[in-house]
């Protein structure tokens, strides 16, 4: 029953399913827990939905690109 | 001021609409809480957003749909 | 796989019970989706820890015991 | 590490800049905690995906605009 | 309706309170929507269920007073 | 900029300083994403907080205890 949520800029569909094997497999590694009632959920936002400082990502990708 | 989050595949208006209405209508019922501050979002996912036991489910169903 | 997470004042055991049974209920009987994939989690938060209209809780409850 | 989720219609990507630019300010006056390390994230949902008081917001939105 | 979910260190009530009406009064002055239905949530967690760079905050704050 | 949260059973802080860093590794070889931008946060419940096909965590543990 352990729900782990991802929340993150979009990503690959190969990508998530990398992600859920392998934190799956460590959780019931570290915990004991079995892997079937582990549920992991990916929300995935836009650049333009996040903001660390004060300053939407999606500006701080803007002038990363220009340097 | 109960928040309920519902994470879920995609569903019809009309299936979110009763959700919404019944849950509210019980939590009322159950608690006592007045409905007018109970709030319901619902956070629609594809299948490919979705892991459990470390596959995603959008594989799953592929698989249920073979067999 | 539906999550529902209820974020709510605290509530006795008993309805916490009751309210997952009848959502899960609920849920099977509009969507269809098999009861054994429904997970509900109640996240209780003091009345110290909501706001609304910019007023917390806690001061509401204060005001509303006066009069 | 503060994490703040705004769940919310959507908005403009000049309202969602100000409101993590403000929001970051306010909140590192208040608790002394350095800017660069509170994140803010938006997940904006359709009106069909909100409700209070067990009728959608959808719903709502077009009595309103009726009267 | 919109949703203001802060995940963060123990606070105190002073200063829940202050975050809860600053930021409810400037979500409404930039995006017009109605004071009363803005709600805020604080979910307090302690610092060692917060992790950075792969490392706990309990363990960052006990580096940093020893240095 | 990631967020992971995890919803689980109360945890020691050996095992949840384990499931940072090794999901913090794991998203940084699978992504790029920088390890510094990676935020995980542990909302510990017990058992009287969650259910799984209508029935409370709590009650299962106490049938399976009994068997």
């Amino acid at each position: 029953m352990p729900i782990v949520q991802i929340t993150i800029l979009p990503q690959s569909v190969e990508k998530k399913t990398e992600m859920s094997r392998v934190i799956t497999d460590e959780m019931h590694r570290i915990t004991g827990i079995p892997k079937d009632v582990i549920t992991i959920m990916f929300h995935e936002l836009p650049a333009e939905s996040f903001a660390t400082g004060g300053e939407m990502l999606s500006e701080k990708l803007k002038e990363a690109n220009k340097s």
